[in-house]
């Protein structure tokens, strides 16, 4: 490891190695996932002003990329890009479509794009297949709450390579964020753009604190986690013609509990 | 014609060629397609009860597939699959992902599964990318028309293949389906299953024929087309980093006409 960073600082470091968490992947091959995105946002686990109606509770679509440190579709404690605001916001996915396509091209720190289909319940599961790239072999994600103000939950940068393999499998739980571009305090809120903008916090049942927050459960510690994401690696010898479709798994009764 | 008729008689038709119109498909290679949705759902072109909240009118996720003759994702005038009820009625994803699944392992006739972010009003656009073989060239795809009671628009069964080559691109109008699973008549009618099911059916400015239907404009001879898809073939040359980006065209001023 110390002849490793001895050499790569003779080799230059800043010019020739892309710098951050994905700089020491190894790994001589493309790796698959499939990707399954579970929402455990049930009424049962948040029982304050769940929305039942017009629209009840539900996720929308899963917009996703494999990237190098260079590039960061979005992260806490900075600003949400405008492609992240409208999609937190609206679930408008094209703008962040468009930034994603500028990194791919003008910087080359974006390997592919990935997205799923919506959930219509608070409650459900989704999933799609992603490909990374040991020079692009970071993860990230958003999926927007609905209803919300700019409410998502989603993953920044997770690593899938460890050295000079990829891992197999990992599962995370998810809590939600506010986009720090619209004030509104609860699920139904109306439109109410944060002026100047603040930038991405992350929720939590006494943050922000003040009772009238959807998320607000001052007898609580944590929150319990409003999704879930699993990332499972597609084995080689499974690729094949019906490979998008290996592992996804069935409908739990758990989470056929749905609010429509 | 006739001495390839003859042969593929004299090898066994049934037992070793797929039917229907894929079954000429000799293109040597798979082909990857960019697939741009346009949604011209807008209230000038379609006035009559235009959703303009809770919620305004907009499509869910498109969820699309690439496949052989021996599959069909939808077809006028047959019944939904069950999975077809749950997107057309819900835009609930899951089942209809688990039939192709079933029909990816157990017959084979499937290649690809594709989805594209969902868009937030009744005129956008969202785009992805599929991928095309030879012994299954055929798309078909569907998005739910929000709100509405079981309304869609999609492909069923379109040929990318011309023989020994790949078609450089195709632009369809696309028109309402009825997924003929829930008996509401206009885009905010609440849920009322049809029973016994009825069949998919095209919605026409003048079927069903009562002036309580969204659709019903009496003295139009033709709808407009509430929605238009173009596939795109990537270019070889153009594989690579950022191929799943490469044309991804810019937000026209026609579509940003949208409501909110």
């Amino acid at each position: 490891k110390v002849i490793w960073t001895v050499l790569v600082t003779i080799l230059g470091y800043a010019n020739s190695l892309p710098v951050g968490d994905d700089s020491l992947c190894t790994a001589q091959e493309l790796a698959k996932y499939r990707i399954i995105f579970t929402g455990k946002w049930s009424q049962t686990a948040f029982p304050k002003q769940y929305p039942l109606y017009r629209p009840p509770a539900q996720w929308s679509s899963l917009l996703g990329v494999t990237h190098s440190s260079d590039y960061s579709m979005w992260k806490k404690n900075e600003y949400a890009s405008n492609g992240v605001r409208d999609f937190a916001e609206k679930g408008e996915a094209w703008v962040l479509m468009k930034e994603i396509e500028e990194a791919g091209e003008k910087i080359q720190s974006v390997h592919g794009i990935f997205s799923a289909p919506a959930i219509s319940s608070g409650t459900g599961q989704t999933s799609t297949e992603l490909e990374a790239h040991p020079r692009h072999p970071l993860v990230s994600f958003v999926v927007r709450i609905v209803p919300s103000p700019d409410w998502f939950v989603g993953i920044d940068s997770l690593n899938l390579c460890e050295g000079d393999h990829w891992v197999d499998e990992v599962s995370v739980d998810l809590f939600p964020y506010d986009a720090g571009t619209d004030s509104g305090f609860t699920f139904s809120s109306p439109n109410f753009a944060t002026i100047p903008q603040d930038t991405v916090t992350e929720i939590t049942c006494s943050s922000p604190s003040h009772p009238a927050n959807s998320f607000y459960y001052p007898k609580l510690k944590i929150l319990p986690p409003i999704a879930q994401v699993k990332m499972v690696k597609i084995k080689k010898s499974q690729l094949g013609l019906s490979a998008p479709f290996i592992n996804l798994p069935a409908k739990s009764n758990e989470i056929i509990d749905s609010v429509s």
